[in-house]
C-alpha cells in the first residue's frame, strides 16, 4: 500500500499525489520519438505538428488530450512542433464575466509554468503562431487525430479551428502512434496507477468491513464512493460502480439506470463488487461450501493466468487457459462431464465466462489499442468479447478478471444444443439455479521476465472471512502460520 | 423533516419514497386537458399524438418525458392520443445479449403495469401503431417537442423515428404549453421535493457537525454526497458541488474541474457549502463579528423576501427587494455611504449581488419556463442574470438564494466609475478585501395565500453554532428560551 497518513480529522487516508507534469513532457517526447522514426521510414520530412483539441466545459478531458497535456481546464488546444520537439497550449480568452462566476482569470506563464510546455497564448492566435512557427512558404501540416476507439465503437473527433482550410491536414498518421505510446506505461505512469489500486483496494476492504444483511446495494456503493473521494481525493469513479448481490452477481454490468443497485442484501448472499476494481465476498462474512467451489474455480483460473504472464505470451491464449481452469475446477465437482479438450473445442467455456478476460488500463478505464491495424476481432463465443487479442509486452497493464457465472439465457440454449448437452451433469447443475456468478479482478503490470500485481488485497477465502471479522489488512503474520 | 427510521446497520436514515407512478399519469392529463382547451380556442380539431423520445442509453432520462412518463430505462418513446387520452408506450426490442450484460428481458405487460399506461408496443411498431390509432384517412399528426430552454439555450430536440415524412408534424404548440404545465407542482411533485429537501438538510448538518481546519473542501463535498446517497437513497447530485471556503466563497460557481474544491480550510474560515441546497457555517464553529454583519444582511434579505412571497407578484420585485435590504445593511455599518434611493438607481446592489435571486426548481435543477413568450430578459446588471422574470402564482417552486460578496473584478470598476465611487466608504471596506461572501437558500412553495419554506435547516447564527457543537436538529425548545 502507498504512504500512509494518519491526519487529526479521522481515518488513516491515503495522500492524493499530484500528478507530475514531467509525466505529460516525457509523453511528448515519447511521441514526437515515435513520429520522426515514422516519418523517417515512410521518407516523409520530418516536419508539421502534432495538434490537438482538448474537451469542452462540463465535460472530462479528452483522454489524448490529457496523456499529452495533462491541462485540467476546459477549452484548451495543444501542438507539439515535430521538427523542433516544442510544445504549444493555447488557452480559452476569457470575459470578464469569468471572474465573477468561475473565479480568478490566470494569465498565460502561470499555465506555462504549470504545465511545463514551451509557449502559451490564446485559441485566437492559433492560426497566426503554427503559420510563424512553420518557417516554410508551403501551408503548415497538422497531424490530426483520427480514428476508430476499438472498445467504445467511437470515432475520435479531430481538431477544429477556423479557416481549417489553410492547413494541410494529415488524418491517418497520428491516431495509430499515438494509440501505441498510451499502451506502454512509464515509471511515473505507473506509480499513478499503483496509487490508485492502493486507494481502491483500502475502500473495498471498508465495505466488507460494513456489509450486514438488510442494507441495499447502493450502500456498498456509496461506501465505496465515500472512502475514494474522501481519504483518496478521487473526485470521479472512471465507470458506474456495479454492486451486485445474490443472483444479480450474473448480470455482467449490473448497476445501471434501469438496475440501479437497488436490491435489498439477504443472510448468505454472495457480492461481486466492481467499483474501480472488482471484489467478492459474503454479505453475513462466511462463504458455503457451494460459493467456496465457485469462488475458489475463478481463483486458480486468475492465478493460472497471472503466473503465465509474460512478454510474448499470447492474450487469447491467456483467455483460453483461464476457461480451461474453471471448467477444470466443475468438471471435478461433476457439474460437468467429459473431456477438457472436447469442450474447450465446442467453446463451452463462453457458457460460464461470456466476457473477456480483461482489458488494457490507463486513463481510461478500457484504454485503446486493443485491436490495431492487421488485426482482427475473433468470431468464437466468449473471444469475440475479449478487448485486445494482442502479445503482451512490458510496459502494458492489463486487467485480469475472469469469472464464472450461471446464466439462463446462456445455459439454456447450451443445455438444449446435441453438441454440448452431454457435458452437463443436470442434477448438480440445479443446485447452482439461482447462484449468480462471480469476479475476480487484478491490474497486473507486464514486467521484462514476467508481470508484477499493483492490487493487493485479501483473496483467499479465509482471508476474506478474517477481514470481515474486523482483522486489520494486510494480515498480521501469525495468520499465515496455521 | 420526514419519516425517520432507525435500521439495524447505522445512523439514523430516512426513508427513500417511491415515485408514485400515479404522479406521471396526474402530468398527462393535465397536459391533455390544456392541450385540448389549446386547440379548442384557436379552433383546431381535438386530434394527434403528444409524440417523446425518452434518454439514449448512458444519460439521464430526458426530463419533459420523464415528467410524463416516470420511465427510468433508456432507449423509449412515449404517445399521448390528445382525443382519447390513451398514453402509449414503445419499448426497445432487446437482443439476448442483454439478458447476459444488462440482466433479464422484460416483457411488455411489465412496463404497461409498473408505468401505468394504457398500452405498449416495441420502438420498431411505431409507425404501424400511430397509424392504427388515428382512425383518419390523412396522415397522423406528431405534437412534438421543440423550443429553447432560456436557461441553459439549449434547443430541446424533437423526437425522431424513421420515415418522418409519413407524419404530419407540429413543432410550435407543445413545448410551450408542457413547459407551463411543468411549472405548477402536484401535491405528489411536492412530496419529493420536500424529501430532498429533507435528505439534503440532514445532510448539510452532519458536515457541519464534521468541519474542522485542516481538512480540503472536498471532503465536506464527499460527506455530502455519502450522506444522501447511504441514508437517502439519491444516487446523483443534480449539479457540482460547490464547496468554497475563505476567498473562494465570491467565486459563485467555484467546484467546477478547474477549482475541484482542493484548498485546505484554514481556522476562522466561513464556508460556503451549495450542494442540493446551499449553507453557510463556519469552519471552527464560531463566527467573527465582520463574518455575523454580512450574514446577517444577507439572512435579512432572504426573510425580507419570503415574508413578501405570495401569489400576484413580481420577482423582479423580489430581487430588487433583496438587494435594497443588502445595501440598506451594507450602510448600517458604513460600509456604504449615501441615499439608498440613489443606489437602487444606479444598480449598486448588483456589484454584491450580482446573480439572480433564484430560480424555479423541479426535475431540473434550474426548471424550464423562466421566460414564456412574450417576456424578455432585463439589461441592467443584476436583472439579467435573472433566471425568471414572471410573477408568481400558487403551486411554482422557486429558489430564494440572495447572496453578498466581495469580488474584485466588480468592486473595482464600481470604485472607479464617477457615478458609483461616492457611495463606498474605503476605510470600512478593506477590512472586506479577503473576504469572499455568503450565500443563503431555501426552496420556497407558493400558496394561494403566500408561501411554504420546505427548507429547515439552523438560520441564525447561534443555531448554526449549537448545531456545529454537537446539539441536535431541531434544537430543543430550551434553546428558544433564552
Amino acid at each position: 500500500m502507498g504512504a500512509l497518513m494518519e491526519p487529526s480529522w479521522g481515518t488513516s487516508a491515503l495522500s492524493p499525489p499530484s500528478v507530475p507534469m514531467e509525466l505529460h513532457a516525457q509523453n511528448r517526447e515519447k511521441l514526437v520519438q515515435a513520429l520522426r522514426e515514422n516519418l523517417a521510414a515512410s521518407s516523409r520530412s520530418i516536419r508539421g505538428f502534432v495538434f490537438l483539441q482538448g474537451g469542452e466545459e462540463q465535460t472530462r478531458q479528452e483522454s489524448y488530450f490529457a496523456y499529452l497535456f495533462g491541462v485540467r481546464e476546459p477549452g484548451f488546444y495543444g501542438a507539439i512542433d515535430i521538427a523542433s520537439g516544442q510544445s504549444l497550449l493555447f488557452a480559452p480568452r476569457l470575459t470578464p464575466d469569468y471572474a465573477v462566476w468561475l473565479g480568478e482569470i490566470k494569465p498565460l506563464p502561470y499555465f506555462k509554468e504549470r504545465y511545463m510546455v514551451s509557449k502559451v497564448f490564446y485559441v485566437d492566435e492559433i492560426m497566426q503562431v503554427l503559420t510563424d512557427h512553420s518557417r516554410e512558404s508551403e501551408k503548415p501540416l497538422l497531424f490530426l487525430l483520427y480514428g476508430l476507439n476499438t472498445d467504445s465503437n467511437n470515432f475520435s473527433k479531430p481538431a477544429v479551428i477556423e479557416d481549417m482550410e489553410k492547413f494541410d491536414t494529415d488524418l491517418s498518421t497520428l491516431h495509430p502512434i499515438l494509440t501505441e505510446c498510451r499502451i506502454f506505461k512509464s515509471e511515473l505512469e505507473l506509480s499513478l496507477i499503483q496509487y490508485a489500486n492502493d486507494v481502491s483496494s483500502q475502500a473495498h476492504i471498508e465495505v466488507m468491513r460494513k456489509t450486514k444483511p438488510g442494507m441495499k446495494e447502493y450502500q456498498l456503493e456509496s461506501i465505496f464512493l465515500h472512502h475514494v473521494y474522501m481519504y483518496g481525493g478521487c473526485r470521479h469513479c472512471s465507470y458506474t460502480c456495479i454492486c451486485a448481490t445474490g443472483e444479480n452477481s450474473s448480470v455482467l454490468h449490473y448497476g445501471h439506470a434501469a438496475s440501479p443497485n437497488d436490491r435489498i442484501l439477504n443472510d448468505g448472499d454472495m457480492a461481486l463488487m466492481d467499483m474501480g476494481a472488482e471484489y467478492h465476498f459474503m454479505v453475513n462474512g462466511k462463504f458455503t461450501k457451494d460459493q467456496t467451489i465457485i469462488y475458489n474455480a475463478v481463483l486458480k483460473a486468475h492465478n493460472a493466468v497471472i503466473c503465465e504472464m509474460r512478454p510474448g505470451v499470447s492474450w487469447i491464449d491467456m483467455h483460453k487457459l483461464a476457461e480451461k481452469n474453471i471448467l477444470e475446477s466443475l468438471q471435478k465437482e461433476s457439474i460437468l462431464v467429459g473431456n477438457i479438450a472436447d469442450m474447450m473445442s465446442k467453446r463451452l467455456g463462453a457458457t460460464f465466462l461470456p466476457h473477456g478476460l480483461g482489458h488494457l488500463l490507463g486513463i481510461d478505464t478500457h484504454d485503446p489499442g486493443g485491436y490495431p491495424k492487421g488485426t482482427e476481432r475473433p468470431k468464437e463465443p466468449g473471444l469475440r468479447s475479449l478487448r485486445t487479442v494482442r502479445e503482451l509486452k512490458e510496459g502494458m497493464v492489463i486487467t485480469v478478471e475472469p469469472g464464472c457465472y450461471f446464466i439462463d439465457a446462456l445455459l439454456s440454449p447450451a443445455l438444449e444444443a446435441p453438441e454440448t448437452s452431454d457435458f452437463f451433469n443436470q442434477k448438480e447443475l440445479v443446485k447452482y439455479k439461482n447462484f449468480g456468478g462471480v469476479r475476480i479482478e487484478s491490474d497486473v503490470y507486464v514486467t521484462s521476465t514476467g508481470c508484477k500485481n499493483l492490487t493487493n488485497c485479501p483473496r483467499q477465502t479465509w482471508e476474506i472471512e478474517a477481514v470481515m471479522a474486523g482483522a486489520p489488512w494486510p494480515l498480521d503474520s501469525i495468520f499465515y502460520q496455521k
